[in-house]
């Protein structure tokens, strides 16, 4: 784990937030909760000048964040040489309806992180990653498993990228005009709040039903939030 | 309305979807059902060869698809001249939990979109726009609100693109290695649902509390699923 933690990611022209900058923030923990709380992210790179926009899963380690795919993907390919990218995570909270379409809004948080992403090569760091990916998710999961064999470690390219440069930037209120003149306006005002949770867990068909929930999957509670058990997860794993 | 709704987008090398094929489609239909069932989406833009990853809020109106915010910001001040943008739309469904690491999987939604996005200048564009960004998420709204003045209209641009080429991938299936002889492992498989849902609605502590939710807004009722109240409320507005 990195030991910087609390310290804060450089503020560059590349990362300020300039839009309602007042809503932005620059340091480790913040932008890690937003990254943290998130299965998805989707990731910006270039291709002969052509932006491509790839949702995808991520996981962190330290001020390391990697994905990972076929060998055969396009972006993977593409990333092998090392590119620039820009990763980012946004979970939305709420629609923000006010008196007038000016001061509608959303609540929301989002991480955007700036790096250079390149194929983890080093076989160490890759199995590392590879562990990772099921063990930061689902605690303990990775050891019970039917290891990885050659084709399919063959077959998996993992990215990796270390976080140069970060912002993250949230709204967390009630409706923007309730201190203004509008606000005597009669029209409905309020927040419509939403949130990403859990379904009743779907066990295979196959499987022999005396198999129970393994405790690292056991914090996938029907009806809790996601974000929440992801980022309960993360803590168990950096614990670990 | 575009009167080619279930025709198909172009296929070309930009847009074509080279891994796990067999789960993309590029008709116009199953397009714009992803597009509409999101608020949120993310686009990936260039600026001097550095991608940058947004998120924002959009909206659709037959192939043309929009967004806005404040006229300083950065994203849209580069849009100006008009440039290449992939605007995308993911919807997390399920995490997919297999017998080995490498069929661990996910269940989702995304489309991919590709085009020129530019200022909308035209008065006439302009205003429909942003009548359609609170009529098409809250169906009648827009008629009961303080009107934009002239200061908030200079403030606010808007971004239109006309979806070019377009890619639609989804995965929506149980545990991948169900019908291999990894599924006779005692490891718990199965799929975790997700959804991103609605709760309760949080009205404007300051609101004369006599003013009802209004119709537009009751689509949005605590439980329900946002991606359905999405896709309800743009089709209400096509029907208008």
């Amino acid at each position: 784990m990195s030991d910087n933690r609390t310290a804060t990611y450089p503020v560059t022209p590349r990362s300020k937030v300039k839009r309602m900058y007042e809503r932005g923030a620059y340091d480790r923990a913040a932008v890690h909760a937003v990254l943290d709380a998130a299965f998805l992210c989707h990731i910006a790179y270039v291709i002969d000048g052509q932006p491509f926009c790839t949702p995808t899963i991520h996981w962190r380690e330290g001020d390391r964040l990697y994905w990972h795919g076929s060998s055969a993907s396009r972006m993977l390919k593409h990333e092998k040489k090392g590119v620039q990218v820009c990763l980012t995570v946004s979970h939305l909270d709420g629609l923000v309806l006010a008196r007038s379409g000016f001061n509608h809004s959303a609540n929301y948080r989002s991480a955007m992180c700036f790096g250079t992403a390149a194929i983890v090569d080093d076989p160490q760091e890759k199995a590392r990653a590879l562990e990772a990916i099921t063990n930061r998710f689902w605690p303990g999961r990775a050891e019970t498993l039917r290891p990885i064999d050659g084709q399919e470690l063959k077959a998996t390219t993992v990215i990796g990228m270390t976080i140069e440069e970060a912002a993250m930037k949230a709204r967390d209120k009630g409706v923007g005009d309730d201190d203004l003149d509008d606000a005597a306006l009669p029209v409905w005002a309020g927040v419509i709040p939403v949130s990403t949770v859990i379904g009743a867990l779907k066990p295979s068909p196959v499987m022999d039903p005396s198999i129970a929930v393994p405790e690292g999957v056991a914090h996938y509670r029907e009806g809790r939030r996601l974000d929440e058990v992801l980022l309960e997860t993360q803590a168990l794993y950096e614990k670990r």
